[in-house]
């Protein structure tokens, strides 16, 4: 039995890498651990030697200290491996394998995986519907920012590859499907994107650049997306989008100039409840992207909210914001009859078919994202460079296949 | 050609039965009339008498004041009708068809029609997408609570009763496909309501019934209807609802009481931003049925939101709410990954088949909003009473179809 | 241990209880298993105590010796059940739960479980995609018209009822859910009947009746049964359908005469490749249903088609019937833009819904079809009395919980 | 008032351009008009000059003498004009707008229309639901490969170019919205092609190769392409689809050396009834397409088949085939649980999506289809050269637009 290295979060704004156990097929207590979990038994898991596994948007609001995150939780719930060891509940999935981990866990038994909606299920997290690795209260899944992870359910929850080469060989594509791909592309599927759709994305971070790749992919006429920083600005033009420079003010007028009115059929929120205001020096107001996008989106248009919106938040800038309370001109989009769809991805609903588009050569989601591998111990230069706005998605390669 | 005796709002709180003028193939100027639209030319038009002419909730937002509607102002947006006159383009509508009218007008040639969205049509009211007969900022096209009233585009827009004598026998039913009936199936199918479900109705008023009967229509396991006002709970109870009194508070606990969890499947708001807090004397407190609702979905469920939210909002509580701005705890929502439908009902997406049901007698619609008719002159009488809370959806009978 | 006692098929109309092993968490050799599941391991199982185990039309395809059954090929595949054992890798199944077992059998492992394709399940059958219990070619799972039966990959399969009083209070009903009221729905479904519908089900039997009591739950303007039998067709009659007597002729004029048109919104097969011609006397003639359904479906309408169609039929009444051959005429469906869905119903698609129906008293399926309950060792005289056109359904009673 | 030179059916084998009636707002009688048509008033019609209209497939049935066209029928469906005279009724659109049209003929006023199924409009042919321009028995509207054209119910049927200098330089891409684009479209979405789907799809004339393009569009993994023309199958792979040669057999083993496994998931028919056997030198067998496709679409599959199919066939094979009658192995499709969509594209669904996407370079439908202009009086060689084979979609230029 090996050693296992792991990211961990060390106390606001610091993560480290530290030594953790080798994993079992039982949910051990620890940091951030539910208590209702410790001593859960995992026979239908399998464990994962990690191929590949990102630093995420939604990391960086525990490592900012947004959160009660405990220190050594360890983090990453975007994972791809191989299979190293299966659970004696195990009965298609082989050692072997490369397969890729949806972030959000689930148990594929109860009512809610059923009907797909495997964001919410109720048998993973005791707290509420839903949970994710290395997630602070999302039931104590142990993160995937590791060189060994225990992958629960496993015949249900995981998508193998067909063809262990082939996965290799296109892995910085195929580690998107753990969570941003797909995150992405609910955000544009939720939006109404469809054939010929003018399409508006706030927010040129990886999930921001994963919905417009997903627009694209779905017939979009016209993806526009918006955000502050050049950098990533920059890379939205690099495959095909149209930007909008937030500091700039709102994006009504400049979506006008390009479209000739200052509406679109569909939009994403792909930032959430950090937003900051738009203009030059604006600060954060949780409420603007919500707001803007009633706004600039036309009437019968639906929005999806990707961008994650909390109940409660230590470091809001006022007391509504501390309790997860927004501001919101409701009014605005009553009147535009527009619909809006909220909450984590589902997503073992869209992994399969976006694995086919990124083996047939359909989509270069890891382009897009500008994704790069970096080692594992190089981990905390990756949350810093990410945070400070780096226009690239950082992979981790913790056993060397990437290399 | 006749006179058109007609009810007019004439200042806060106060309506009257005024002499206007006898329709003609043109929208001429008058109280409300957008001036883009002044002259413009009907001969798509046909002239209704007036068979059945309801006085609607939101009729009430304008009466009590909380609007611009200017005085004089003709109200009425739900109407049915026999066919008087036909204009030069109907092609299909004849005289003496008795068909009911669609409150939201549309035009039944531009992109939002031809996609069955015709709560947002963008030809019939200058100012944005989606009008209505007899309120306020919606173009100006005449209200029906008169003897007389114009349909502009009647071929798209009515809906023709197959026979007379039957669609004259169940008028008091048939009258509610104008708005009230589509408006609450709207309200329920945009909830998720299927068969099986639990749902949750806030608001035992016309709207908050006809989402209740709708849901029953669709097969819903369990209706529950929430309001303070004990004289509508019992109207919900006589169609077999259960029900919850909110001047106890909030409708979780009584819930679980009734299903063994404080959750429902299915949510609408049939209330809408003159929202009341719950609990005994709560003031107006326009979030509380958003928030509420938010709290009591469970996780995956949808939230159908017919009721009324406004841009801006002259009578509301504070700044906040003047401008149309609630404090929305978004992420409770955001948790569950909820989904939000909002705004007015596409009537002819729905009332073709809710006329079917009626004709069939798998509904009884009239009787369980308690439709009473009465004559033009009371309609003030109406208005009070219906604003003092009674159990009662008012019927105008213009004509004397009704006796 | 206890022995077991199961209703077996001994030869072209002829049916026996047996006694047979009782089950074991391993898929045995025996009549009619594929030797790909013999030996296949069943940790993933539990063993009921069958509460009720109804004998269905399609078992009679195999007694009438229209199929390639084997000798003592136990049968039954719609079961309710009493848990007495459970595998060991059963999670949240608990021993004494009542459970509906839908009739197909899935792994909720594979791509088509994973897309709530059930009836497709990739796992279980290794001759091609689907399974039921108790059934020829479909894997070799042992049928459940029994004292006792192996329930596969329970977790993921079974409906577990709430509260075991109330399931045992209303098994008539409940028992319904483990096919036909799922298959019948189905139909309706994929029809596409919704509120306001008129509706054609050809065939009174008990999946046409169950068809004909989903499209009243779905909101059905008018439902329509057609059939030859008369005690079936004054079942419809029960419970608000119409009824056609196809030995009177094609049903087009019978329906003119019903709703004005010769043509509905939605037609349900529930009759399948065993279809008579109409008209008085008429033989066998597998087209005969679905041509007629396509004279009858208006423009732009769908027919569902739970009757069964088979690949080969050894008692076809010429060669093209014998290998599966219909002789359809297409271009009448193809000038009327009509759609088609085919295949088994995935029952856990509709199960749950249908429970809470059931439950909460909006539905009377077990009085709609008839139900009737007799002891296990009566099934012979169930199976002569439903295969000579009772208007009946049987519902087995193996261990006297219906007593 | 100009003279109006067309192109009409003359016999089997024969067309010709003839002079014709200027168009008035009035369908007068002539070959093939519906005398329940003769003298319909039209005044919300427009006259357009036609930019481009195209030699279809369907025309070529008729020319072939497969149907009753009478002699001197104007051919065309496939349209797109100027307008040059709006009638009393027309509100919208304008003169010197330039216009898609849709090849189905609707009224926007019946109950399909306001369905969205406007490939089955119930008030523009008097024999049955649904029309179009210069065809046998679909009401008698003169066909528009001709100088000038009458478009009914043209504020509801036409689809009106943003820009008129933008539309003009991507004429031959935008004259496919009329017809073959969105049906090899809806061929695709019926067929459930999303992103990721391996698809099949039978025939490689235009309307196939818009099918191919329409799965590419919709984000399909894999497109693959079967005919037995192998100048049409090189067409097919100069924009991305795998080819299969039909003339070497059946597909199912081609497409498993393409995928692995014989099977899609999606199939479209865009054949129809004129089929091939498959194989060297195989004759007429207007069944083999749909068998062949059930073979080889997976499991759960569906199938789009806006391929022809027709209630009787005068040329028909055999007696069977001249009723419309095909021998199809429904049991195959049962098995699989396959669902099957036939009919008229309902153009209006998806003309303005796909404009969209054309206008802004998503999707270069002329290129893949390879449109070539020609004039007005070489239509005659253009009919030719399509029936034998060529690998060219030919359009018509009667006004010189495209010069």
């Amino acid at each position: 039995m090996s050693g296992n290295k792991a990211v961990a979060y060390k106390g606001p704004g610091v993560v480290e890498v530290i030594d953790v156990d080798y994993p079992t097929f039982e949910l051990k207590d620890g940091p951030g651990v539910n208590p209702a979990n410790v001593g859960r038994k995992v026979p239908h898991g399998v464990i994962l030697r990690t191929v590949a596994t990102n630093i995420c948007g939604s990391d960086q609001h525990m490592v900012r200290g947004r959160t009660t995150a405990p220190t050594d939780l360890v983090l990453g719930h975007e994972i791809t491996g191989e299979v190293v060891e299966v659970g004696s509940d195990v009965e298609f999935i082989k050692v072997g394998d490369i397969c890729s981990v949806p972030f959000n866990i689930s148990c594929g038994r109860c009512r809610n995986c059923k009907e797909r909606k495997t964001g919410i299920c109720l048998n993973v997290n005791p707290d509420r519907p839903g949970s994710a690795y290395g997630y602070v209260d999302m039931g104590g899944w142990v993160g995937g920012q590791a060189e060994y992870v225990l992958v629960p359910y496993a015949d249900w929850n995981l998508l193998k590859f067909p063809d262990r080469d082939q996965a290799l060989e296109k892995m910085l594509d195929l580690t998107m499907l753990s969570d941003i791909f797909p995150t992405g592309f609910h955000g544009a599927v939720t939006a109404g994107v469809t054939v010929g759709s003018t399409v508006y994305i706030a927010g040129a971070g990886p999930v921001g650049l994963a919905a417009a790749t997903s627009a694209h992919l779905l017939g979009a006429a016209v993806v526009i997306v918006g955000d502050m920083n050049a950098d990533r600005l920059a890379q939205a033009r690099t495959f095909g989008c149209e930007t909008i420079d937030l500091s700039q003010g709102d994006p009504g007028s400049q979506i006008e100039q390009l479209l000739g009115i200052p509406e679109v059929d569909c939009a994403v929120d792909a930032v959430g409840f950090e937003a900051k205001g738009h203009g030059h020096g604006a600060g954060e107001a949780p409420a603007t992207v919500l707001n803007s996008l009633m706004d600039i989106t036309a009437a019968g248009g639906a929005m999806g909210i990707p961008g994650l919106y909390v109940t409660g938040d230590p470091g809001g800038i006022d007391a509504a914001a501390q309790k997860g309370a927004l501001s919101l001109s409701l009014g605005t989009g009553w009147a535009k009859s527009l619909s809006f769809t909220t909450g984590q991805c589902p997503v073992m609903k869209y992994n399969r078919g976006l694995m086919m588009a990124i083996l047939h050569d359909k989509v270069s989601i890891a382009k897009n994202v500008n994704a790069k591998a970096i080692s594992l111990l190089d981990a905390p230069r990756g949350y810093a460079e990410f945070d400070a706005g780096a226009a690239t998605k950082y992979v981790l390669n913790p056993n060397g296949y990437l290399n």
